[in-house]
């Protein structure tokens, strides 16, 4: 790949934009052409407009960049969305009614029928509701789910192909960055459990049926599988938690499983997608793992790890998974669907199509 | 009551020990009389012999006590045991076969055919199992069920009168008091999840069986019931939160459930044990309630609280309860243990006895 | 004393004010009559205007109060003031102007010159100062200090008296409680150190010489003590931790600290105020002492800890002291004030008053 | 360069060989030759033998090699010590003994007058003191500081350089990760401070005037200047935080102590030596900062982070700086040691000395 993409950055200076701005720098593929905030923001210097929450220092590539507002119009062949979901709606429309590839983490979209769901590993295919997105346009839009689905549907995917599933029960255990900034208040968080996050049950229970649907005619069937889930707020800094209980559509053992998350190969594992780890699973035998602080970061924060793999006394099998949450669980998530989108010929460089159509 | 009952602590510098302490001054009923704990302490001034972990000071009555051995010869109508399960089971069987009803917190004797399992608001009958211990004294031993486990039956008790209990899926959040002094490291409990506890599930998928069981003809048979849980460490200093989702016998509303709950008397709750709290369950319809830290102390730590009571897409209904791991789990629950002990005629004063018996 | 004095709230539902109802809930001096809050809170009951931070739920007393304006006009003999700096300065004045003793929170009216700046163990005759104020009314403002403020200047007082201080060096390590809520957000607080506390360093520079100083002729002249301050926050719930180093105006070893401290009788000590505590310092020989965790509750979090008192190679002597920021630093220690204001004949019944003045 | 120099890890399973393992992995100069550990672990394989405790995997290099027994006879051109104090000064005695550069982290030999107290950027000149040690063979030792004396002296030699220092008050706020592993018991970490880090001011008083000292014919004479130190350990993970005030030689200003830091080149910065971070200091403007959870990586551990420069009312100026405690602090701070002792010649490739021995 010769030339680079350009990528605009939709909220910039948020949580989810800061992480994209992390995740993009250094890119094979793309670089950061834009950085794009609300008025109040715009022109800026980044470093000026940003409170800059990461560990990393805000990349020299991007400090000095001025933020632009949030319109079409600027150079960019795709635009990555981390914007807030009360904003949006519209703004995502704009940019795909003019002509831009919308990567976006909000949750908007997510669920309109032809808008796809997308988890590179699980849903590769998904890809072609593209098609039927109507923008008046070349542009589109394109999802990730929410950071808890995430994990939990990447580790359904071959329980799925090989067993079938049933049903699920899941308990979330989720890092405080899941809040974005200032979030959580400390008071709430040191030394404390909050058994609740808004809308955050509905999706986990309502998304992964989306994403583990069959693509017939266009069209997304949902999948049959009756999803329960408690989302619980930890005091962790990055990294869900999950504990997973599933009823298989046969009986087998959690040797079984082991063996069928050990040697899974995803449809897109040999695709050569700059972000996707190989293997996607890091499987733990030692009972205590996996733990957030010590491999939240592990495939530099995309791959999915999964332990304590055994018998469930209710259902078939348990385990524990742990995701990144605002890596895989959001900007990388995103970042790997646009790696999809060029190797799938939807992403391509958009001046070209300026050219032809002026 | 005149007359207080004189109280020995075995284990009396370890964590459960101290919570012993805690709870046991000012009691209205029971007065410290020996501390007890390992040879090396032994001699030794109470203060200088702990390292005492509380946020509470060590209440003046005890500093100054010097600390004897842990074997039976002491002035105690009742002892109370916070040893270690590695040396319990030998410790406690001495002083139950030298006449002292055994109070205790360890493990070793929950699951004995005649020993009680005991949490008076759940099983107040299985005390007669006391009849059917021959230690070849008037000792006998009682225990209460591990820390996780109590909470979990509590709950489920009136679930099983109203509507029957089938199935029981249930996630633990435990503190970091649960693993006593030194415990979990720190590097292992700051911003951390650790997804196992040694013993802790089996703990919990077992004991509630015989809490629930019927006494019949002088013996427990247990409740037929299927539960699987995950158990996770969080970093939280006291409080066990549990994610609970149920089947019952009968199809019923998050509603029903929620009112069952709230109108709850249990079979103890006319009693006037000073320990018992009136209610026993803090009922909230505040989504993000309970919490440990700010109600963990509800009831000086005895209420189990109970919140998002609520249907569940899999089994009927879900919940979420918070339980104090070291006050009602471990040593409140003890001492609610014996309270009832004597209201049922079978903790008495034991110089009468001996005396009886010189 | 038979009646009690009615005790009105302004900023009821803030931080401070729900620790001022914490603080009077079973008084034996005050009963609260009124809770006052902004606007949007008048006329909702208490339980439903707040979001309750504590621990220990909300005084069954209070829950159906109704919440009023911060106006003048209800029935009160003392209003304390948990309000906010940005509108303390008019409504404290108009509460004064309208007669009532208004002992605030706030720092508004902390160094002015005839508005008491007071700790009842350090300065009780600065009340003198009262005398001075012109609002037209038999009213009048009282404050106490900054919370880090008032444990370093309780713990200098007896070493002016005995050595004199000259220069006092001071690092605190302040709890995210003091930064109210939602305060500090968490991911600046989780396993993090904020070095800088907006103000607070130059309160800590400032008020002391004023709580210090001598009353001559009806005012203050400041002490003249040089203090240098670094304040950082840490992730501890309740408690201001502060490492002094104290420059002294007697070659004096570590030892004779020590004593003073053990030995020192403040000069209320005699006066039975309920919320003084005796004695007023705890003292600690073991080094790991004191923790916020472990000591931060000590006499009802009233007391002053100290521990590692030891030479110092720069200065005279240097140690370790912890406060409870929201008790004795902030409601606990107005509502000492009041008492000492009572015992000096300042706070009085006023309907007596207005029934005169009528 | 081109052959890598082999290096020994002594004390590879604890706390710091780890750190040193992470350092040494893809190092430019070095590779991990040996791991060698107690008798305990000697014959296991590396991922065996440990309880590794970082946030990255363990590297594939080292996984799978064979602990081997810390005793001279393997194939190293140079050892990096990490071992524990109470084993270190006989072993690291017996390395030197046989022949091999010790590059210790442990504390036994720092004060050790003919053993260099190493800080390349502080006092490059001391290796010096090398040829004055005499253990029979061309073997020696060389050490790095304590990790909280390392930040506050790599800040202070500057300030030595261009004005004089005099008199240093410094606090210290340091991470769990300094006690090793276990370490702090989470009950005494989570939500608290601990006023005490057991012969850590010692240090910090003692250390900085070795490694400020001037050599002289080929004697160091200590600096003279008084310091004076408090310890405490508080919940972060990876970061000691550092309040400063410093006396220093002539009347200068915060802005002309902000210059120097930011104008500074060490003595090395020309060298090329791979763990040096360039610049040295990262000075911050914003108040707020540094803080360990946002800068602690900065320069991959490597820098000092200096903040909030200001003057100071009883010295001339105070600071607050953050060090990475066990990178520069420990194992990193050994390698840029050991980096320095190859450029100036005294760390070479040993098969050659073995060679011509043979």
């Amino acid at each position: 790949m010769q030339r680079k993409f350009k990528a605009g950055i939709l909220g910039a200076t948020g949580a989810v934009g800061q992480k994209f701005i992390e995740v993009l720098t250094n890119h094979p593929w793309f670089e950061i052409s834009v950085l794009a905030a609300s008025e109040r923001s715009a022109g800026k210097k980044y470093r000026d407009a940003v409170n800059w929450i990461g560990s990393k220092p805000i990349p020299t590539e991007v400090a000095d960049l001025e933020v632009v507002e949030a319109k079409p119009g600027f150079d960019a062949d795709v635009v990555f969305s981390g914007l807030d979901a009360n904003v949006a709606e519209e703004i995502e429309r704009d940019f795909a009614a003019a002509g831009y590839p919308v990567v976006s983490n909000a949750r908007n979209y997510r669920m309109k029928d032809d808008v796809p769901l997308l988890i590179p590993e699980v849903n590769p295919d998904h890809t072609k509701l593209i098609e039927r997105q109507s923008w008046g346009s070349s542009g589109y839009i394109v999802t990730n789910p929410n950071c808890s689905t995430v994990g939990l549907v990447t580790a359904l995917r071959p329980l799925v192909d090989a067993f079938g599933v049933e049903v699920v029960q899941v308990v979330t255990m989720q890092a405080l960055s899941g809040a974005g900034y200032p979030g959580v208040a400390s008071l709430d968080a040191l030394g404390n459990v909050v058994p609740y996050i808004g809308g955050e049950e509905e999706k986990m229970q309502t998304e992964p049926l989306k994403l583990l649907g069959k693509l017939e005619d266009g069209r997304v069937s949902p999948a049959s599988i009756a999803i329960s889930a408690h989302c619980n707020r930890v005091p962790v800094l990055e990294g869900h938690t999950e504990a997973v209980s599933v009823k298989l559509g046969q009986k087998v053992d959690a040797a079984d499983v082991r063996e069928v998350f050990k040697n899974y190969r995803s449809p897109i594992a040999d695709l050569g997608l700059p972000s996707a780890p190989d293997p996607l699973f890091e499987i733990f035998d030692d009972q205590r793992f996996p733990q957030p602080r010590r491999h939240v970061e592990l495939g530099n924060g995309m791959k999915v790890s999964i332990g304590r793999i055994r018998n469930c006394p209710v259902f078939d099998v348990k385990f524990v998974l742990l995701v990144h949450n605002t890596i895989r669980g959001a900007a990388g998530g995103a970042v790997l669907n646009a790696e999809l989108l060029v190797k799938q010929g939807y992403l391509v460089h958009r001046e070209t199509t300026v050219a032809v159509g002026a």
